[in-house]
């Protein structure tokens, strides 16, 4: 067997959420309840009912790939050939490390708090790996100060995630700017920035989120129709980049897995025809996110700003600020709700939750409310 | 950069694939032309109406996963929890490398002729790995012994394919009973054998092709829709073996992609339900294959034996017995006709070109015809 796997912790999300019983509130899952359009899926099996189902080329259908890299639309960058589809977005991070990084000399930096799959893949891929953790006592803003003082002398890729999970925090385009300089300051071969962008389209900012794409040449961007568009299980995703990059993880893609599903790739065909079909889902998360906020507050929760995602770190009371397992635990225990503990996304994410808000609204609120019960009796 | 990528070579099938020009008669093609049964996308469809399209565990499906453990019916290892659902085949190969093996001890033969990407992703994982070729001279009979004398002392993996691509030789039972108890009485730890049966219900010998997972239990069985149902665009497939080994393939493919399409798995539930609609095609491939028998002996060609899948290896005249990448591009540029020169399957596949003969009755005609002209013209 390959001993790698044996060093790769099960997901701790995971173990909890196998706790959770029939009648539980679930503020733990990471993933849309709201309905798909259905009318892509029509379209797609007419498309089979006159072409059959042949393979794509191994990036994918050529006019996806260009809708693709228009829609992410980076300088330079925008067309076909800068992009690949994938297996959802999981497969563009897990392309990316494996396409441009030399295992036995490139070191990585993964911002966090953060979805754990990207320290896992490292490790699977044998990559040397360090965290820098965005600051718990300025609400996890991100800070490019703190990414570039995290540099080392064999970092040749930084790993971001704008929009956040799970701190539903935006990188400003400022602090890109200022990340996008302080790489181009730097001598020595470029350092990538891969960006997981998978929560682009919902955003409560004024503005939409800018990517480090826009900004810095040698950035990845990695996306999917999941979170957009209701479509976890489409598994469409894709990898945006330069040429060079794009064909090498392109020839890892082919070798691993072919291509993606042309039926999924004949829907999402269907979705990018026209790019407002990706943002429809965002007014829906805008009011739920406006209620949330508000029985926070009522309930005198401390948390993170709420600028993008669907997620909410809240603050836990002193007894479990080097506990949140402890305290997942016990809501989960004691009042039947499921929330994930903040140590599950690197240890800066240590002393907080992570509320998930795609449930129904009722459930929301009661939710909330046995959080702030549980805080009150134990704070 | 991933440094490896670059000692990868390019597949030769599709160089020479990319060479084609409209109007040439495309023999080379490995992939069905018929059309798929479009009932199982209506219902996946209504599926989706009901259900949405959210993830399914990344394993995939449980009651899909049984169906697949049942249809490849492996004695012990008939569960659900003996199978995870991968994309396509392909990936069931690269999981079964991935997960089983220590890349840094453990060395992996290979049985040639071969789909290269065994080896290939044998390089991309830094895997040590051998080939060890059927005898040209015998049709490429498939031959337990020369496996059992190729294996080394660090041999932890036998790569086999069966129904085979490119010769359109079976193993027969009695070959891989013979293997299966030269492994049995070799000292030390067991030596698995990942069998690749992709082409497992396209067989026209008198029995259905017995799976080396049947004889022996440290087996690890590949397999898809996409031949079997024409539904290569599906991207569905499975790995099937021992508990332990599924559930770190299945570690693997949490990381890499986390689950296969929801909907492709919709699709081959309904497909499932009943396995005699795996073997629907079977009698039309047998027709073609009759065809294409009796042309090629009218012709005088010398060809392995067809057995299974939808190939056959034809061998060149003594002119091209070391280049058959030279006669494949005569056959191309001189007679516009589209053939895999065998050397793209390993070196003993050198001195011979596969054709597939999934083309239309006319083209495969006319293709063989022309075949048989370049022949009595240099042989």
């Amino acid at each position: 067997m390959n001993p790698v796997l044996d060093g790769i912790a099960p997901s701790i999300i995971r173990a909890i959420a196998a706790r959770k019983r029939p009648g539980d509130i679930d503020l733990g899952m990471g993933e849309p309840t709201l309905r798909p359009d259905p009318r892509p899926f029509d379209a797609a099996t007419a498309w089979v009912r006159t072409h059959g189902l042949p393979y794509t080329a191994n990036a994918g259908l050529t006019e996806l790939r260009a809708r693709i890299a228009a829609y992410v639309g980076l300088p330079d960058r925008a067309a076909a050939e800068n992009a690949v589809v994938t297996i959802g977005s999981e497969e563009a991070l897990y392309l990316a490390l494996k396409a441009a990084i030399d295992a036995a000399r490139d070191e990585v930096l993964i911002v966090e708090p953060c979805y754990l799959a990207y320290p896992k893949l490292c490790a699977l891929e044998g990559i040397r790996h360090r965290m820098v953790a965005m600051d718990p006592a300025d609400g996890f803003r991100p800070s490019a100060a703190r990414v570039l003082d995290a540099l080392g002398p064999d970092t040749r890729m930084i790993v971001l995630n704008t929009p956040n999970n799970p701190t539903g925090r935006v990188w400003p385009a400022a602090e890109l700017r200022m990340l996008a300089d302080g790489l181009a300051a730097r001598p020595g071969p470029p350092v990538r920035v891969l960006s997981d962008e998978v929560y682009r389209e919902l955003y409560y900012t004024p503005e939409p989120p800018v990517s480090i794409g826009a900004l810095w040449p040698h950035a990845l961007v990695a996306g999917s129709l999941s979170k957009s568009n209701a479509l976890t299980g489409l598994r469409l995703g894709w990898l945006v980049g330069d040429v060079k990059t794009i064909s090498a993880a392109t020839k890892v893609h082919q070798l691993v897995n072919t291509a993606a599903s042309t039926f999924s790739q004949v829907v999402a065909m269907e979705i990018l025809a026209d790019a407002e079909n990706l943002s429809a889902h965002r007014a829906h998360y805008a009011g739920r996110r406006a209620l949330v906020g508000g029985w926070m507050r009522a309930h005198g929760l401390e948390y993170a700003p709420i600028e993008g995602a669907f997620y909410c770190m809240v603050r836990l009371p002193e007894r479990w600020a080097a506990d949140s397992l402890g305290a997942a635990e016990a809501l989960l225990e004691r009042h039947r709700v499921l929330a994930t503990p903040g140590v599950a996304f690197g240890p800066s994410g240590e002393g907080w939750m992570r509320l998930s808000w795609v449930a129904e609204v009722d459930a929301l609120r009661v939710g909330i409310e046995r959080i702030a019960e549980l805080f009150a009796a134990e704070g």
